[in-house]
């Protein structure tokens, strides 16, 4: 016996593209790129308030919203799930567990961007490979490396959070640009001189990017 | 010796209110749970449809788009990041994989809705404390848990998959529903019967629900 209903009951997906036609512009990945401290987050911010201020869907992924729920580490998930979750889950600082924290950005970054959002991703991500990987994961055009960067010096004077202070003092190991490399894009789509103009006038190269790429369109605004 | 542009590189996040006036809606999580076969991935995607053509910025999650992905099993990961990564971060069938795999769908879903949208998930999620856990890690109001009740006869005669026929012979095993339990929702938001009417219908009452909720207003159209 056929239920009376079943002929309607198919999968029948909204587009991309009409997802993208709503929205009035392109999804992409905007993945920023960069040592600590070299402004990786309040660009992403910045961009996301010029990108909403012109009516366009943006999201930001950042340390902020992924270390407590997405990726969250052993000690969270010891008090939410338990100890033997928390040990077979939780992300360490292991080559591993830190190249699975940048694949499950690069995931979710990705299915915003298929939902037609421009996803803007702030982590240091210093391993070329890693970023390469998510990069290969994604149809060509859709991952836009933006490289931060800013000397070293720069971001150690700045030390926003007090870490490059730890890591001199040894009380953090393996930081980035200390004890541990950053590997420079070889090809990024962008490269942006953080130590030398406004986070607004970096925002704006990069809003010009998009629209010289067709990505959003010139807004009258 | 301060760098000059330093006043300026401070946090300003773009805040989940400004992004819902934006969209002209709340953000929500709609979490479909039900059997296999019982008409979530359908159903969201029907309500994907209508949220989308009424100008409400939505997103599905379902195996289809986190499988290979976000969630991806041992098998692909061996293939994109080798045997060690994979041993390691593969997603299998064991209780606490299936945890894991309903913790990271609730957490995009939680970025989708902060970001101002309405996603829309559909996954058997079989176990009531996945499912409460999702939503004690979500602010009142935001998760809304809607069961799909359709009779397993029902849902073995579509058999959409052909995963009971296989189920009943024996080729796979944990099979919710017929091996393995599944738990429906003591207080869902929603219980929907799908086997008594269309997935047009049945999605009008979820944005009935939304509209009554206040997430969504009322439309002209």
């Amino acid at each position: 016996m056929e239920n009376d209903t079943n002929i309607t009951w198919h999968e029948h997906r909204v587009t991309r593209e009409e997802r993208e036609r709503l929205h009035g512009h392109r999804g992409c990945v905007i993945w920023f790129t960069g040592l600590s401290g070299s402004g990786k987050s309040t660009l992403a911010n910045v961009l996301d308030h010029m990108l909403s201020a012109r009516g366009a869907k943006s999201a930001v992924l950042d340390g902020d919203n992924v270390r407590h729920g997405l990726n969250a580490g052993r000690n969270i998930l010891k008090e939410t799930h338990g100890d033997e979750f928390a040990e077979r889950f939780g992300l360490g600082f292991s080559a591993v567990d830190r190249e699975e924290n940048i694949r499950r950005i690069g995931a979710v970054a990705q299915l915003f961007c298929e939902a037609g959002t421009i996803a803007l991703t702030a982590f240091i991500s210093p391993y070329r490979v890693d970023r390469d990987r998510v990069r290969a994961t994604m149809p060509d055009g859709d991952f836009i490396e933006v490289f931060v960067d800013t000397p070293l010096d720069v971001c150690e004077q700045r030390d926003p959070k007090g870490l490059y202070k730890k890591a001199r003092a040894g009380e953090i190991s393996h930081f980035t640009g200390i004890d541990d490399p950053y590997e420079a894009p070889d090809a990024p789509e962008l490269t942006l001189k953080a130590s030398e103009q406004t986070p607004e006038a970096l925002a704006g190269e990069v809003i010009d990017y998009l629209v010289g790429r067709g990505i959003l369109k010139v807004f009258a605004a």
